[in-house]
């Protein structure tokens, strides 16, 4: 028998768990792919004492990650602590003392990537990530390694289950956002501070590590257009579904003439197509490539086995000597690329206003939406409930640009009939 | 300048003339991603005088694969002829004379995939292969790489774009399977002997593929199960509609108790699932890991140039060394898996029967599937047209075995009652 990989894991949560599950679960399975056993010498934790789904050796836990990065005979490192700090010290400590690194940690390296990477690459190690992105949708693989033949010309994905698990619940059961978030904390589908899911900072870092991938360029995740959840309502849901559409936190990205093109938020997606049909938990990705054209990716994108799958396929793929490959070719496509980012490309867009019911009001706002070169395709206003002074009014646009859409939003929001702030998406038709 | 890699393409057809055109289109973006510039050599074709849409220099291009496996320049041969001979001894000739080979011929690795991995691992090359099994979807690398750490519990998958076409035209104008047929020949979507696409060989040879990737056993693919499309007509399309199913041509391997089940056939398919909704040239593939849980894939599986971006990946693979590891592992998990084929696993099956017009055929019917332990699930009977003598009766069963639906259906069709051949499809609900 080839001697074993011996591998530490850093941070024993949900994902160190599932890690450390799956490597014993599967040990013979995994032995083969790897061609030596894969077992973990050490585990880092934050809490000794607390009790935990997995056991591991007390001789092998402790609580400091020198233990992992000090010993000479642990050669991978799965970097599953969350967050910036410490996070970022532990890994260049890793990488310098020698371990090549897997990862989940998605802010990490969104927000350190390129020191991570310079890191990584002074060292001659390699850093591997496909857990950080889609869970267990192998997107890091598929357009790192597979679509390479390929110039991708967009990425576009649900990337955030958790916000998917929200939405696709509202619009089941008509219930309000609040409550159902209550529900998604309740079942372990939110954190208990859920606000970088639903505020779409973690679908935005992921999309930046995608377009690293696809584009060769490193976006800073902040520069990336980015809406949240909170202007979702019942009432938008039942107007996107009137018109034949859903709502999806969309993460997309695409070449326009001199930049990329990127945004994440809420956008309707027409029903039946594969977004659409995103339910749940459910992570997708599609990906246009200018020889393999539009490819289709769907499955779970968070949860502990899911993202142990893909942090366990890393350590193989690290064992093998593939990771090294694969991260020596990531980011070469710089050269080829776009650099600076502008907002979504040109869309149609659905706007949500509230206006005063009263003859005209239609007439003026077209024409301020008409003095930006944006055209209707059609309107929806339904009789007010009894009396009410003020109605929603849905208009759906033709396609315009990102920047046109907003100054004209701006300006109607300045006219003397619209009551509150409108709300404006993207709008999918493929 | 890293020194160019020189590659031979033997079979200068749709997938050889794509290859040519990609490797030209987009050099240097593959030059990027492979280190180093990648140069086609030599191209061996049939016919020296017949015009191509992509041009290699006339002292380039030969009729004898000795001109790629004798020069000593060429390290890799995309071997893109069909059929068995001579793609088999050539493919022997290149391995054993030192060539990697990339290749998208399913029916050759199917037939003779033993014995040429066998050369393969006696010469020191690989074999990458992609491209054999549902063109641009990256399947191979899904399950033989990123699927690494979960075991394999089913695959299942619509595998062959000609056939798919011809069905989901059928269902959306009406028209009759001959008509279909005659207008995908003229669009380019069958070969004008489209066999091998309607009798279900060519997605039989692809599932044998997939089951040596995902339970490392070779499967000869004339022991799978195999129905053709000549049983599905309108009136089928129309109950299964009826019933809220689509008709596909599914290959399906699951892991039944000590048995791998395994079929290819037109399939009823719930509207909605990613299957019924995998419409024209497209391929699906859905694989469920233990820890991963449902993976969905779906991209064209054919055409010039989604099946080159599959070759010319592996090209690139096998440039950097990641071809050599991934075939290394490739077939390691024949240890673990069951290696007998039995027919399709358990689920509930649609019956189309024709029967005479007269009391009593349904109670009679109920009996003989009741003798195998079939319960029925439901029952479509519409009013004759007038006059009609025989009716169609549909049958929806409750779950049963494979081989316990083949006797019930040999039983039924012994009746008095029942006027022609019963048309049997399995049912799957998600």
């Amino acid at each position: 028998m080839a001697e074993p990989i011996r591998i530490g894991v850093v941070g024993m949560g949900t994902v160190g768990s599932g890690v450390v599950r799956v490597l014993e679960q599967s040990a013979s399975h995994i032995e083969r792919q790897a061609g030596r056993p894969i077992v973990v010498e050490h585990a880092v934790v934050r809490d000794l004492g607390k009790s935990r789904s997995v056991a591991v050796a007390p001789e092998r836990l402790g609580t400091d990650v020198v233990a992992v990065s000090d010993n000479p005979a642990i050669s991978v490192a799965a970097m599953l602590v969350g967050g910036l700090e410490p996070a970022r010290t532990m890994t260049i400590d890793l990488l310098r003392k020698g371990k090549d690194v897997v990862t989940a940690n998605k802010a990490l390296l969104a927000e350190h990537g390129p020191e991570l990477f310079e890191v990584a690459r002074e060292a001659g190690r390699s850093i591997a990530f496909e857990a950080a992105v889609a869970g267990g949708i192998p997107i890091v693989a598929a357009i790192a390694e597979c679509l390479a033949a390929n110039r991708i010309e967009s990425i576009r994905g649900i990337l955030n289950g958790t916000s998917n698990f929200i939405l696709t619940r509202m619009e089941e059961d008509g219930s309000n956002y609040a409550d159902v978030l209550a529900i998604a904390q309740a079942e372990g589908y939110a954190e208990a501070d859920p606000t970088m899911d639903v505020d779409g900072t973690d679908a935005t870092q992921k999309l930046a590590l995608l377009a690293h991938l696809a584009f060769g360029v490193w976006v800073p995740w902040k520069q990336i257009p980015r809406v949240g959840l909170e202007t979702i309502d019942q009432e938008l849901l039942k107007f996107a579904d009137e018109l034949g559409y859903r709502v999806r936190v969309v993460a997309d990205a695409s070449r326009a003439d001199v930049t990329l093109a990127m945004r994440v938020g809420p956008t309707l997606v027409r029903k039946g197509t594969p977004l659409a049909e995103t339910r749940g938990a459910f992570n997708a990705v599609s990906v246009v490539g200018d020889a393999v054209g539009p490819m289709f990716f769907h499955g779970l994108g968070a949860g502990e086995m899911p993202t142990a799958s893909a942090v366990v396929a890393d350590i193989i793929d690290t064992v093998v000597g593939r990771a090294a490959i694969t991260f020596r070719t990531t980011g070469v496509l710089a050269a080829e690329n776009p650099a600076p980012v502008s907002g979504g490309g040109s869309s149609p867009y659905l706007l949500r206003l509230q206006v005063t019911d009263q003859p005209g009001v239609l007439a003026e706002l077209t024409g301020v939406l008409g003095r930006e070169g944006i055209s209707i395709a059609s309107v929806i206003q339904h009789q007010p409930a009894g009396g009410s002074a003020t109605v929603p009014l849905v208009i759906m646009t033709h396609s315009c640009g990102a920047a046109a859409i907003e100054r004209a939003v701006t300006a109607v929001d300045r006219q003397a009939s619209v009551q509150a702030t409108t709300t404006c998406l993207p709008v999918l038709d493929d």
